[in-house]
């Protein structure tokens, strides 16, 4: 067996060779392991295709492996430390990204599974700090009714023992960051490249302070760029890692509505700000709440609360048993288990629609998610048994 | 058998007996007609109450059948007409106001019965302009923003051949009127006071030009004042005789938050435009954004004319036939019909439900609509006839 410090390496390794989400890689590690994926994808022992022919490239000239542990050693130095799963502090809602793999119509959604580890700057326990968090994102050229808004909802929410989420930019993001520091809350930054190298670079004072006083977070290594399709994959974190998301200005068509759209698949709730109908800026905003009747209005703080309320009390106090249960879970099992909702039954049938898998997997599934003690059955269809509520 | 000038003159003397929208007197006329009804309440031959407390105070120095002749010719002096329910001219989408009759809980709602006859001021034919006609309301408070936005919509609307209907107040009810004006349209000032002297007097050029170019209307005699309670008794009227309304800006627990829940209840589009979460004065929309899931956000003439389009192809050529044998039904069988989906069919149960009726009732009512050619019976239950759907 593998030890903890190889499966660690591991999952270094996997990120040098693809990107955080692929789902190739996300079902190689749930079918057998890091230790035993990097050695098939280092053997060239996978289907022929855009993940085999990426890792031979490459780990041509460098050893994966090797280059891990520099890694690591080089994060020690920076303060930055590396948090894979079986860790204490594990975010564990991340997991319900397994659940965005198929969309509503049932066709694969790639690159949007699982992270494999995260990076961290800060000295707070990752889990713990994320376990009371929301996410407040918006437009980089933001307008000073935007900013104005962000800080009265950031500096509420901080003031009431939430963690700040968001992405670190210019803008939203930054007067989110900066009004729960304000607060004496805490914060955290979900970047889209290396945590010593937090972009952009005209925030640098800011990430400092955040990672004194907050946390910063990446899926990629030290030293990774902030490539442009790097913002999206980020994004699925944002959305998955905290109880819901506040969006504040968006233009029209911008990578915040689809961090929203990721919200709503995951059936958190999606806040969104209004704002003047003539502000370029809020056309985003106006479109998600004409286009998804899901997504509520807010105007403030009070509004926020609200609707995070019920869940932040439910999440303030994370269980960690079953998160570990359903960790080992394959996906298929994963899927069903999510399509459980959270109060009531659901019969086979539904069950099958909202998993979007055939109903025979699904009956097959269910038996082993009852033997695990995950589900329950009764008269009324399929139930969450109390273990796996507590976890949801 | 009383003439119609016997009905009209009836009309005009219960609008001095009583308010508009009185249930008491609505029932009475749908039961006997004006003339029995005015009759009854000059010998206080009805149930001992309010009805027959005001009818006694208000005949007691005045003869109401001398005052409505005086009215009448002083009317025609001003270039005034009155209109009642058999003229060619009656705008027939006010008879869906019998369906808020009960509200959903079942409570009888007071005041909100269809009106009785209109006193007109203009030269269209009043059923005609308002076929095609959408309400824009809002503040009287309004800021240059409301300002902005209502003048984009109303012209916007008014350019597209739609009428655009308003209470004549300052600010939002204003700009839409002058818009409406100046894109060359039609607009309707519907008033909480006599056609002669229009409120607020501070807009008297403007209704002015409104009587030129568009109608102002009133079911209140000339010569009336506007009281209080009466701009409330009014909002009913404008949310019934247009096919949707947009709420531009309003203040939380605004009157126009009142006229956008009468909109609902009837089943109409009722469109709110958003603004800065941090204008009092957009208050009372995000309110009914977040509490009315029906309700619509929209942020410019576009978007209104994308939710009243189906409806306004639909309604542009009004039948006149079913309307006349609508107008005959009893309370009960006008709720039925009410009840009775425009596509589709529904079951007794599912109109019992929805008319708030005992089922028994229903049945009854079900078979004399039946016989009237207005609804017909499926294997999926009932439907409307082709001849009732032209209607709705």
């Amino acid at each position: 067996m593998p030890s903890d410090d190889d499966d660690r390496a591991a999952r270094v390794a996997l990120t040098w060779l693809a990107e955080p989400g692929n789902r190739a890689v996300w079902s190689l590690v749930e079918e057998g392991g890091a230790v035993a994926t990097l050695d098939r994808l280092l053997r060239g022992d996978v289907p022929d295709g855009p993940l085999r022919a990426a890792a031979r490239a490459r780990s041509a000239d460098l050893d994966p492996r090797r280059l891990a542990e520099l890694t690591m050693r080089r994060a020690q130095r920076l303060g930055a430390r590396i948090v894979v799963p079986p860790d204490e502090e594990w975010p564990s809602r991340v997991a319900s990204l397994a659940t965005l793999a198929l969309d509503v119509a049932g066709r694969v959604n790639q690159d949007v599974r699982p992270p494999l580890c995260f990076w961290v700057r800060g000295s707070w326990p990752l889990g713990e700090t994320l376990a009371r968090a929301v996410a407040v994102v918006g437009a980089r050229a933001a307008t000073s009714y935007g900013i104005h808004v962000t800080n009265e909802i950031a500096y509420g929410l901080a003031s009431h023992d939430w963690t700040v989420v968001s992405g670190g930019a210019f803008g939203i993001d930054a007067a989110a960051h900066r009004a729960a520091m304000a607060a004496g809350g805490r914060t955290v930054a979900v970047l889209a490249c290396g945590v010593d190298r937090p972009y952009p670079v005209g925030n640098s004072a800011m990430f400092d302070r955040i990672a004194e006083s907050g946390l910063l977070i990446s899926e990629w290594p030290p030293g990774s760029e902030p490539l442009r399709h790097r913002f999206l994959i980020r994004n699925r974190v944002i959305a998955a890692a905290t109880v819901g998301t506040v969006l504040v200005e968006a233009a029209a068509r911008s990578g915040a509505i689809q961090t929203m759209g990721r919200v709503l698949a995951l059936g958190r709730p999606a806040m969104v700000v209004p704002g003047p109908v003539t502000s370029a800026m809020s056309v985003g905003c106006h479109e998600l709440l004409r286009e998804r009747p899901d997504a509520t209005l807010v105007t403030g703080a009070p509004h926020v609360l609200e609707a995070i309320g019920r869940i932040g009390e439910y999440q303030s106090d994370p269980a960690r048993g079953p998160e570990h249960r359903r960790d080992g879970l394959d996906e298929e099992s994963a899927l069903v288990l999510e399509a459980v909702p959270r109060r009531g039954t659901a019969t086979s049938e539904e069950l099958a629609v909202r998993a979007g898998l055939p109903l025979r997997t699904v009956l097959r599934r269910l038996s082993l998610l009852e033997l695990a003690g995950l589900v329950e059955r009764r008269d009324t269809g399929v139930a969450l048994a109390p273990l796996a509520r507590r976890a949801r």
